[in-house]
């Protein structure tokens, strides 16, 4: 845990804009995530995936997801976490083994929640983005806030 | 590989549906993925979790959505493989240390891709259930498909 600000539905507007780190990729770390949970040939094997529909090594779509969450827990200081309900995911070009990602959070709308007064639901447009400002994912959450003094 | 049927897109009609294997989730599962991915307390520790958003320990989305690209991985057996350009995703109730998971798909439209003659978009529902039928997570991905000739 940093000692950063942490932020409550209070202190969130929309167009406020998160900016994470960088993350390195590598063929390894690619090839460890697809053996666990994408153990598909274009994620696994350099020589197998040029001739496949990604013409190269590719991460996981799945991968590019959780590396971008592990830079937005590390981005977005909400009091009560980054928890997400759902949302929209689209990769539109593959991620590549030397790509270093980083993710442009936007909040897109605020809203309060109808059924519990303590919180809001919060949209934000998660941009995950190689060295070169390509986008390799758009992810945009409905993210669940708590308003001040309700943080768990 | 396993030495099954693959399927092109003139194989595939609304309405098919594919039935995973079982996932068996636990705490150390739950801990691991968190610690390299999503390290928020409540998916890092169970007594933390407890006065957490989550009442308890709680898998991260990204774990469950590992999980059924697994589960999708070993059951969906599309000639060119399983490959969303993106879909809508929702985590209606948070996976636990206890649940076994499987993955229930169904194809719910086929249309030809437009601009590529060699290809489809199939919109599939993948529903992630735990061992009680409760739905932990929905993901309709919009799959890539190629005609019969064209797996890569």
């Amino acid at each position: 845990m940093t000692v950063q600000t942490r932020l409550s539905l209070e202190d969130l507007a929309v167009g406020d804009e998160f900016r994470s780190g960088e993350h390195a990729l590598d063929e390894a770390q690619i090839i460890e995530y697809a053996r666990e949970f994408d153990p598909q040939p274009f994620h696994l094997d350099a020589s197998e995936a040029e001739s496949s529909f990604f013409g190269g090594l590719a991460a996981s779509g799945w991968h590019t997801a959780s590396i971008t969450m592990r830079l937005l827990v590390d981005s977005v200081p909400i009091g009560n976490g980054v928890i997400g309900a759902g949302g929209e995911i689209a990769w539109p070009r593959p991620t590549r083994p030397t790509d270093v990602l980083h993710v442009v959070s936007t909040i897109r709308e605020i809203r309060p929640s109808r059924s519990r007064p303590d919180r809001g639901i919060v949209t934000m447009e998660c941009l995950t983005l190689n060295q070169d400002g390509e986008t390799c994912q758009r992810f945009v959450p409905q993210l669940v806030v708590l308003r001040r003094g309700e943080d768990a």
